[in-house]
């Protein structure tokens, strides 16, 4: 059912990068937005909401990067290494941040050890796409 | 590796609809929006740009929506049956809106068809989940 | 320094509704979500979080919905009367949710205030842009 | 009419970074999405659509980006360096890409004259936040 590996094969020009790695990344970010916005839910639904403030802040931020960053990889017109590498690292940083944060609760609530889990694998693909685009 | 189905049941207390349903919905919209994505990109590329106009604006718009319909969906805290009817209702219309242009292209456009399918499928899944909210 | 006003203008082709109430529809959308944004962050901070919890999801709906339809509405290309509408509808009910909402705490928070003064105001272009489109 | 400049102040903390500098950093943000939102649809109805293929797209990255940066930096619960320091570096370097891009048409399209001169001041402000984060 995913949609990055299906539309991006019928794109009608080059693609710049590996296309594999691309796909990965883009459905790793999908993906961790949507963790994010359930954790940072979750959270707010939680009985020690008040100890939660910073992971759902985190969690906003990092839902809000991530979709920003798998639209600009979705898009292959016109391919700008410098645009493509600063918005990456940039979310290579928030899912530092969110997984640092959700993993300090992973062990009391569920939805953060998923959305920690789910951070890492972002912050782990955005930091290979990195390494490709130098 | 769908998240939406992995973070939903940890949600700290009751779900308002049906979590089956909610979770098709909610992974119908990222999905959704993602090929709209994908579909204004590639035939910005196209060499027939110009008779893809229409094309382009309602991929753009249907993302946007289906985007904010899985982040309303997807939060559980303190549901508000008018919210949720009136956002599906708007994410329906802009997929049935985007399905009916992208199968004018799709016999053509790969691109076009797999995301007037998608359009399609979560135009369906908006309806179900209207006749369930009432 | 509002863009909504100078952009407008300059669009190549007719635009299908009155462009002054267009032009305040979208910059209350875009002021609406900032507001909303803003106040669900300062929810986040009060020492009495755990009674925002409400406010705070309502105000994170809003501020996703305000800005997809202020995009929706920016743009002109190809004008869809059905999507506008649905979109609008949407808008105009979550920004009478928030409204409800952060009115029950405007004279506790200030931020709550401002919010609540905005979303009505919102709330009310959309319902003057609604009658004109019928 | 501007929102971020009334609810900054009621924030219930200490807000981390220069308050003016930081309200007409998320001003600018705003402002810059609203611009690049409306010039990609001018250029989507331009006649020479196919000439502008690529200001398009770093319009339409742009406008993505600007917003998450406006988000982020309107939220100031447990603030983080490195995530904003990230996060506007890469708003300085689409509006630097975006910027570049509508120049070149900045002669032949007012949107674009605007757009550019809109990303002109978006990428300067980023600049002197980040001059001050450090």
């Amino acid at each position: 059912m995913t949609r990055a590996a299906d539309v991006l094969p019928t794109f009608p020009a080059a693609i710049s990068l590996d296309k594999d790695l691309l796909v990965r990344c883009i459905e790793e970010c999908i993906t961790c937005a949507q963790a994010c916005t359930g954790c940072a839910d979750a959270d707010l639904s939680e009985k020690m909401v008040d100890e939660l403030r910073k992971c759902i802040r985190v969690c906003l931020d990092c839902a809000d990067v991530c979709e920003a960053t798998a639209r600009v990889l979705t898009r292959q017109t016109s391919y700008d290494a410098n645009v493509t590498r600063a918005v990456v690292q940039a979310c290579n940083q928030v899912c530092k941040s969110c997984g640092d944060e959700c993993e300090r609760h992973a062990a009391m609530h569920e939805h953060c050890r998923i959305c920690a889990e789910e951070c890492r694998r972002c912050e782990q693909v955005c930091r290979e796409l990195l390494a490709l685009i130098g």
